[in-house]
């Protein structure tokens, strides 16, 4: 049982590991990727205390180290689920399942979006990107999971308990896993519907639906929060001023509760995070 | 005319710099030392991005130079007195005078104080930390400045309307000016008194006294912000969301409003001050 487990090692996330480790509080931080700085090309120069342009990969790394050297455990693990049990917060990845008193999403803003027409189109419309949020309300129907990894399989796992009508396509990528649904590895060209979705069209034929589950890549912090119950609004998880989301344990902090997009603000926020994630862990 | 003078090099300061330049205005920035992180003898451990421990006047230097390479105007100078007049704000430093249309406070907290048994009892009840603030109360009564540069001579030229029984105070330390008051230059040992302030001794005798100024070094930021009305609580100048003082035009960041005294929380309010700053001089 972990006190606090850290989604997302970007500068919100390490900050406030950094913060609650100088607390005496053992954070565990899982992250992934880079992030919105991993592509980015621009040198980022309006982060205080760099003489010369960083790179935003390289300050990612040096957030890291410097987190690591301070004794603080961290994972590159990509988290598949977030969920509340009898024990506590369930932080599902690829690779492992941890237990934590409370947890703090600071992934970032990186959303998960597909670049096919229709997609946006028909996005709530038939297109959901939570099984677990949406997928009351296509029981027994016609149902398709766009993914192919550990993702795919999570919402797989929860949508064969609604329907046993689902179809997995994989977008083209190739599958790692071992199922028994129907397989169709083309690559999708588009979205086809009216009002609501109807039909997938990949490069090979034409594919009646009544829903559409996307699971490529990994999930998005806005989409474990989805799962839990989290208000968003505008695409941000809505946070008090203890940065706590509405589910008790649950702080959100950086890009993802929104304001300024700024390093600087996300590396305040993991300060301001930790010491009310400290004062929530001791009152607890 | 300055569009903004920013007084203070530190985080908070030079984040603003950064975040005013970036939004086209051109900031005069004015430092005279390294503040809190000065003689920080500890490695800053907990400052997102820095892999390996970084000394606090290092990172003072990387920040002015950051500053500087984005083609911000920097001078080290030391700022005597802060006013309003006709033009606008007046800054005076030991060389130069500036105008400004607005002002950012961003010195940090370090705080004019006195190692000399009966300063700390006596002050607010005879001595003075300010001759703007209180003078009035000193009509006609017999005045001592402790003090020996540019910040006495400031206090002098105040106190001189106020009183024709002014004498000089050096504390120990070379006179830097050529003036007509009568001067006492041997170390204070103590203030004596009952209820208020009533005597300074020092190492050759014991003078009598109604009012004592202090006016060693350079005045702090919360003594200039006196000056101009700004409310004061606890030692932290007060500030509204925007960052603005009570005084319009007038900002601060950083340390001096109080909260974490952390970098994290300085860079933060500099960004935050530049757009308030920035949004002040647009509606201007």
């Amino acid at each position: 049982m972990k006190q606090v487990i850290i989604i997302g090692y970007g500068p919100a996330g390490i900050s406030a590991a950094i913060y609650l480790k100088r607390a005496g509080v053992e954070p565990l931080v899982i992250g992934k990727d880079f992030g919105a700085l991993e592509g980015y090309s621009d040198l980022i120069e309006n982060y205080y205390g760099f003489s010369k342009p960083i790179e935003g990969k390289k300050l990612i790394q040096e957030g890291i180290d410097q987190a690591k050297r301070l004794g603080i455990e961290i994972i590159q693990d990509a988290v598949i689920s977030l969920k509340i049990d009898d024990i506590g917060f369930l932080v599902v990845t690829s690779k492992h399942r941890y237990h934590a008193k409370s947890v703090l999403l600071s992934t970032g803003k990186t959303r998960t979006t597909l670049n096919i027409p229709g997609f946006n189109k028909f996005r709530g419309k038939g297109i959901s990107m939570c099984a677990t949020c949406d997928g009351y309300f296509y029981r027994k129907k016609k149902l398709a999971i766009v993914g192919c990894g550990a993702y795919m399989l999570h919402e797989l796992e929860y949508l064969n308990r609604i329907s046993q009508d689902v179809t997995i396509f994989t977008h083209g990528n190739q599958l790692n896993a071992d199922i028994e649904q129907k397989i169709i590895s083309d690559p999708i060209v588009s979205f086809k519907g009216n009002e609501k979705v109807t039909h997938i069209e990949t490069t090979q034929g034409m594919y009646e639906v009544d829903g559409v589950f996307i699971a490529l890549g990994v999930p998005s912090s806005v989409d474990f929060a989805s799962q839990l119950g989290v208000i968003v609004e505008k695409n941000n998880l809505v946070v008090d001023e203890d940065y706590q989301t509405n589910v008790e344990g649950l702080f959100a902090a950086g890009d993802i509760i929104g304001g300024k997009l700024q390093i600087a603000k996300a590396v305040y926020d993991g300060m301001e995070a930790a010491d009310s994630i400290y004062q929530y862990l001791k009152n607890k």
